[in-house]
């Protein structure tokens, strides 16, 4: 029923990609029918799935993680990058770009196992909440999105998570708020240590990065997690292209969605001056890539779920 | 129907351990239940779900890709240890050990895209066959696990490889062959890069590891890939007791199999001995870790599929 899908998306050039995309790819009698196995759609989350401003909810997390660690090491208060974490100073942050701001935080969260991880992060969703959006921030995700990972699952896709974001973080939430499952989660990720705690065997996280899935990153990760070139990938920033144009790169009917933040009545409008994480050369080349641009303003008629 | 499961497998303790662990965690009037999105079931591939004598799959693949390479470059035939695989010299692969044997064959396939990998590797599987069993390597599959691999996907299990080989050439038959599709295997890998080719991107296999996926290593891949503590596990070898500990390790029912090679009737009987992949600490230890051992001249009324 392609007239009740996608309620949230105004009708416009990006609803229509979408849906015309899917009904070619799952009619057995198109030309561009791709068979279930093959429909593999590729999500970034932070500024994707939801909200990314005026920072991640990474660094929010970290906050109250080094919070607890300052309780019983007060000299993290003194030392940087975790001052700057400490006292919400965004200028010191943002001067640290992305990946060495991503990994500092990722550092903080070693020394205990993933199941413990785990138990903190979900405790610290259950509770906290975006300062200037007043919901928490599972409620930060975009109502469209919701829908799209739905209707893609009606589909027969399955939906991953590429994100620079922390894979356990992620997995925290993702299973509950977009019904995506651990397995499905791809991340930015510190290495694990087998150890053997009162008997049993507990994967204890360290303080050593695995990878830092961003740019190229994102397509490396998916061949190594997924082996399968994604038909579809949607992002919001040029730590995306890599990814979008890896999916568009491959034989058939492929679809690439880069989410321009252009509403700031309702979310906010950024993109080339977010040192986080910058859309530049994305939205300057979309259309020689073969990219679709989502307009937050245009095409989506709610933004955050009700 | 537990009566009519498992056709394969002799009524005894490994087959009711199997359908008693499965009716318990899925009947939600039980204490034991399992939520369907925590049944992960991790195997090993090489000597667990087909034959890994008299050495895995992986090496006779190499050899016929050294062939092709030897074509191109005389000068492999005179260098270790390319000479060996090229001269089946089984001595000189077995003193190499199993990790530097498989890491030196990694090194060969690199220098394509993962997808030129994937049709290479289902042509030869396409026509190579075992020179012992004289079937297709794809058909040295042990009959009763994919009946067990059916039986745990009739149950809601997801089942996930875990193993030492080559996460690409599993990739290249897991979905035909065991209904697994690529991005549930999980294996030994090489990295890739980012390459724009003719205007299209394309993800190159090159010749620097990335993992080697054994022993403690699987338990490290499994927190990566699957971010959740597998309920069920089943290996054969030295190399998959760590695994097998993690799974048994966590809270509530949970099965850990290891499969016995003992029948040199039907197929191979080996353990110790066995250079590539021995199964020493994990046999005579299995009681301790609660781990049940298969036999497979016991348990198994059928070996290979018809």
């Amino acid at each position: 029923m392609p007239e009740q899908s996608l309620p949230s998306w105004n009708d416009g050039p990006a609803r229509r990609a979408i849906i015309d995309f899917v009904t070619r790819v799952t009619d057995p009698s198109h030309p561009d029918f791709v068979r279930p196995a093959e429909r593999i759609a590729t999500f970034d989350n932070d500024g994707t799935l939801w909200c990314e401003q005026p920072k991640q909810t990474q660094f929010f997390f970290a906050e109250a993680r080094l919070e607890a660690l300052a309780e019983k090491d007060p000299s993290l208060r003194e030392r940087q990058p975790f001052k700057a974490f400490l006292e919400h100073d965004l200028k010191t942050l943002f001067n640290l770009g992305k990946q060495a701001a991503f990994e500092a935080v990722f550092m903080t969260h070693a020394g205990m196992t993933i199941e413990e991880f785990n138990a903190i992060a979900k405790e610290w969703f259950a509770t906290a909440t975006h300062p200037q959006l007043h919901r928490p921030f599972t409620r930060c995700v975009y109502q469209p999105q919701l829908e799209l990972l739905d209707y893609l699952r009606a589909n027969g896709f399955k939906n991953f998570i590429v994100s620079g974001g922390g894979i356990e973080l992620m997995r925290a939430f993702a299973e509950e708020v977009y019904g995506i499952p651990t397995e499905q989660v791809i991340g930015s990720s510190t290495r694990t240590r087998f150890e053997v705690i009162d008997g049993r065997v507990q994967m204890m996280k360290i303080a050593e990065l695995g990878s830092f899935d961003d740019r190229e990153v994102k397509t490396e990760n998916i061949a190594l997690h997924i082996g399968r070139r994604p038909i579809l990938a949607f992002g919001n920033s040029d730590g995306d292209l890599a990814m979008l144009r890896y999916a568009k790169s491959g034989a058939g009917a492929r679809l690439a969605l880069l989410l321009h933040h252009d509403d700031a009545e309702r979310e906010f409008a950024y993109d080339r001056e977010f040192r986080l994480s910058p859309l530049v050369e994305a939205l300057d080349h979309a259309a020689d890539f073969g990219i679709d641009v989502v307009s937050m303003k245009r095409d989506w008629a709610t933004v955050f779920p009700t």
